[in-house]
């Protein structure tokens, strides 16, 4: 796994274990910074073990954009199940490379798959753009509220509604938790007629209380997924999503080991900062310079 | 500006107003949802307005990753603002293009600056990769907290310590203000000797304290950039990813327009579905399809 998380990935690798993925259950746990989201996947990991699932987890942290270490938090907090030989934790944090954060998960969640764990839970913080890449790679997305957000809430939500595939709103034995469910069911309301609507449910994940429930909301977005024909339509759009980032990241490295050599990008830099030229015009003549675009048709 | 951001971006229109920029100065405003950054942003420009300061502003909401739309909310809230003449506010939601952000905030902020505003402010929502690439376009950015931001604080502060350059403790008249600016201290004191140590400012926006405080601390930032050799120093790394960041957008289209009309792209999906092709040797096919690496020196 951790040949996987360099940069560029390791194709070897995965060559070798890809034609054994394909048969976990992946779900994705996201929500901001605070709603608890560790000690309830936590406690689902355990809720599924009791039923003799194994589970693999990849905790993603893209809040540490810089330093690109594991927070050993995680690791801490989720101590209880770290001696399962049923359960498998693996830390990632993000080193700051567009889109390697989304393809190092989809790695690692396909290493956890081909091992032969029945569930992978992806647990990333956040509703950004990131976390919804992160949570692209999974097939049922559960999004993690707490009341009494604060005023930004509205933003959060225009962006979670269209990822949830499952709302959980946990701490629900605080304040404003009737609040932030009606507030939350208003919301799909007006959002339309579509063809799963968002089950809401309350947890307060320490003391283990609706954690079954959520497990049981889970399991009927999964029987949607299989009946309706959608998670077929999901895994085909992650496929694209995942070849194209991978078509990305292949180009940056022509222009990682290309660019430097022919000092190109250097004096297009220089010409940027004098003004001599805007920035479209030099990526479009160090894009020429770089590679010739191949006309005709495919093999 | 709309020209600006639609996909692709204007090159004709940058390429117009580009020679003209490299005069204002540019601020980034980020933080977790919830910190009261838009009043803050709104106050900061009042601020500067009062000693005759013009002031852009753009407000990017990366938390809307689907629906494109701008929040309206910010515009109700800077209502104040909104009418003088002196000030400048665009709105500017995710497009979902990974990179599209920043790359139109950075056309957005070179209007501004072209259009003659000596400050730019960039507000944004979040901690994460997204936030971190838009603030990039920022000579000096501030980091705004909120006292008692839950346990997942420490895995946030990880991330913002490397790209403040000011904190902003907002709504400082709540409990738990005094331990949130100790705690930052004391994580800037553990970082070890930096050439700049970030001030931290306690602000309570909406009553306007501490917000000529926070400017001062923005300007000796901007003070130190100049003495220092590390403004020039960051534009130029600023230049350089922006270049980075047009070249991926242009093969990103040579993707778009070629691999549908190949219909090789299809094809890959589905053998990656069919796990026939992993998704490494899928996209090197696809790769070595549409562009052939040039060789030899630049032109």
């Amino acid at each position: 796994m951790t040949a996987l998380e360099s940069e560029g990935g390791c194709p070897e690798v995965l060559a070798g274990l890809y034609p054994r993925t394909g048969r976990a259950r992946i779900v994705g746990v996201t929500g901001p910074p605070g709603a608890g989201k560790s000690t309830l996947v936590q406690r689902l990991a355990q809720a599924l073990r009791r039923s003799g699932t194994t589970v693999g987890i990849v905790a993603v942290d893209p809040s540490s954009p810089f330093t690109g270490g594991a927070i050993l938090g995680d690791r801490i907090r989720m101590a209880e199940i770290y001696t399962d030989p049923g359960v498998f934790i693996r830390s990632m944090a993000t080193r700051g490379a567009l889109g390697g954060l989304a393809r190092a998960t989809s790695d690692a969640v396909d290493v956890l798959d081909a091992a032969g764990f029945d569930v992978v839970l992806i647990e990333t913080v956040g509703v950004g753009q990131d976390e919804v890449d992160v949570v692209r790679a999974a097939d049922t997305t559960a999004v993690v509220l707490v009341p009494g957000l604060g005023d930004d809430i509205q933003a959060i939500k225009a962006g979670i509604l269209e990822i949830a595939d499952v709302f959980v709103v946990n701490k629900a034995d605080r304040e404003g938790a009737d609040r932030a469910a009606a507030e939350l069911a208003a919301m799909l309301d007006l959002s339309g007629e579509r063809a799963w609507r968002p089950p809401i449910v309350r947890t307060v994940a320490p003391r283990n209380e609706g954690v079954v429930e959520a497990l049981a909301a889970l399991e009927s977005h999964a029987a949607y997924l299989r009946a309706s024909g959608e998670g077929a339509r999901r895994r085909e759009q992650r496929a694209r999503s995942r070849l194209l980032a991978l078509l990305e990241e292949r180009f940056r490295r022509v222009v990682e080991t290309r660019a430097p050599e022919q000092d190109g990008l250097e004096e297009a830099i220089r010409a940027v900062l004098a003004r001599r030229e805007d920035p479209y015009a030099a990526a479009e003549r160090l894009f020429q310079g770089l590679v010739r675009v191949q006309v005709g048709t495919a093999r």
